[in-house]
């Protein structure tokens, strides 16, 4: 394939350079275009993507109140000890920059403001849930691409990430509260079949063993094949940091079966091609809106397409979109367009 | 244009005579299929639209803990003295039917359990959030249809609403506490601007006087035009029921206000314009998502197009978007495809 001209419209100087060498204004400037929808920031990420692939990401998720953020904290300082580099990416589907949470989280996990081997940004929300996703992935990537060892994604808000974490990390922890079933019923479809690791924090309230039994029997009841990742459960108080340093040395375990198994390769593989799709779906639908709102203003120009949309909106919508994506033509057409 | 032969897959007797009729369960019966997201569902809908248009469409937002739920639940009591009927609908745009959010609000409001004039709704989180707004669109479709004389569309969670529900009613409210400037700070973007009464909620808290001070000079700053509608401010206290016959009397002004000036005309037909272009969009994604996933597995198919995505999946993406949208045609096809 020939080599393009590089069109960069960065404010980075020297390109990549100062993000690749770790540098966090670098690093901060381009994840808040990033935030912002910059089209031109995926320029620079895809000059990223190559140098990406080293950091091992972890997901953190779990209702509102299980204490996700102390526990965060709590597991930074043990991954620092073991001399890992740790970034952190806070997403919040439903606030905005100022709303309450963040700060709360940032205030949390200020104790490492200091320490240069921890970055932490938090995702505010975006128009489209897609939109967040795809950012928080990208966010992800330049982490990765500044060199940090470790990436911890959080979903924090409301309970219910919007964001499907669980198809960007390489490693999911589910964090429950003891005696609240609710609250793990309440966590998002999926997770829980999806969770790598159990954890079952503020283990001084009462039911924390009753919670741990539950969890560890649903872990049994998943695991099938003998060289599946049985997941386990850890019992902690992120507050004492109690149980802490077993649940980093879990993570870290989690990735060497995966790697000895050649888990970990499929499932950046699988990820990669899941990206790869959301990422074209994204763009297609970018360029797509504002052809189905011409589309839709030449339609609504004569009186009687008008009395259409009076008399049944549903119909006449159907209609318009049949007509409109009958121009897509049949599965393959990529392949007979001949490039 | 020839009438088509019904093609309803419906389990509601008689079509869609109960539904207009009023009968609770038919009408719930159809907003679960709603909330579904059955296709089926969008023909009864085609078929209700002519019969809807006569509620007045109310929607109450504002932060976490203004006591929007108490509120309302004390709006219901002065409508229902009025002999006017009322449906709700609670959006949650981040919980599950079990979240404890909705349960509260379902308490807050059980005092009319018994009132057959009062129907509510809790609309649970869904995939997408385009699909949360267009149910509780259609939802409030279904209320209008089934006689409700005021309809009221809640955005509970966490706080902003994930939907814009300032462009599915015909009165909005925003509902603030006193002496938490930020909590205004955090409504949706858009909220403050669009906002036709502020209600200064839970007015015994101390703040509450310069809170409504500083709504009537926000209020003061936005009105322009000597026809405009000037919004007004309200102290309430939900608990006691204080203010709330004034907040009531507001919206039925405003709703008289609207008519008189042919406003109210104006926002329909805008809002119908707005929701046939969200319809079309839908179902255009709906069938286009199938046939990305065929493309990029076509795409990925060659092992030279994986290594492409391998080296840059931000450009291979871009390049595959920009080959499949230009497969769509050109503005104005749907003028030249002569139909």
């Amino acid at each position: 394939m020939p080599e393009k001209a590089p069109d960069i419209r960065c404010d980075i100087p020297s390109g990549i350079n100062h993000i690749l060498d770790g540098d966090v204004m670098a690093g901060a400037r381009l994840i808040r275009r990033i935030e912002a929808g910059d089209p031109a920031a995926a320029r620079i990420l895809g000059q990223l993507h190559p140098h990406a692939g080293n950091a091992f990401i972890i997901g953190i998720t779990g209702p509102p109140g299980a204490g996700k953020s102390t526990l965060i904290s709590a597991l930074i300082t043990v991954f620092r000890k073991k001399d890992l580099t740790v970034g952190v990416v806070a997403v919040d589907p439903s606030s905005h920059k100022t709303g309450g949470a963040i700060l709360g989280d940032r205030v949390r996990m200020q104790a490492h403001a200091g320490d240069p081997g921890v970055f932490i940004r938090s995702m505010a929300a975006r128009g489209a849930g897609g939109g967040l996703a795809r950012a928080t992935r990208d966010t992800c990537l330049v982490l990765d691409a500044m060199g940090y060892d470790i990436i911890i994604v959080e979903p924090v808000g409301s309970g219910q990430a919007d964001i499907d974490i669980g198809t960007m990390v390489h490693s999911l922890c589910l964090v429950a509260i003891p005696g609240t079933g609710d609250g793990i019923q309440s966590v998002k479809a999926g997770v829980l079949e999806a969770a790598d690791l159990f954890v079952v924090n503020k283990n001084d309230l009462p039911g924390a063993q009753t919670e741990k039994l539950t969890l560890e029997n649903l872990g049994a009841m998943r695991s099938s094949a003998p060289n599946d990742w049985q997941p386990l459960v850890v019992s902690t108080c992120a507050r004492t940091g109690e149980g802490v340093d077993r649940l980093a040395d879990l993570f870290l375990d989690h990735r060497q079966f995966m790697k000895e198994n050649r888990v970990l390769e499929k499932k950046q593989t699988a990820q990669a091609r899941d990206y790869f799709t959301t990422l074209v779906r994204q763009m297609v639908m970018d360029r797509i809106d504002p052809w189905i709102d011409r589309q839709v203003g030449a339609f609504l120009d004569t009186a009687a397409q008008q009395a259409e949309v009076a008399a049944d909106p549903y119909r006449a919508a159907r209609e318009l979109a049949d007509r409109l994506t009958r121009s897509l033509g049949e599965p393959g057409s990529v392949d007979r367009e001949g490039e």
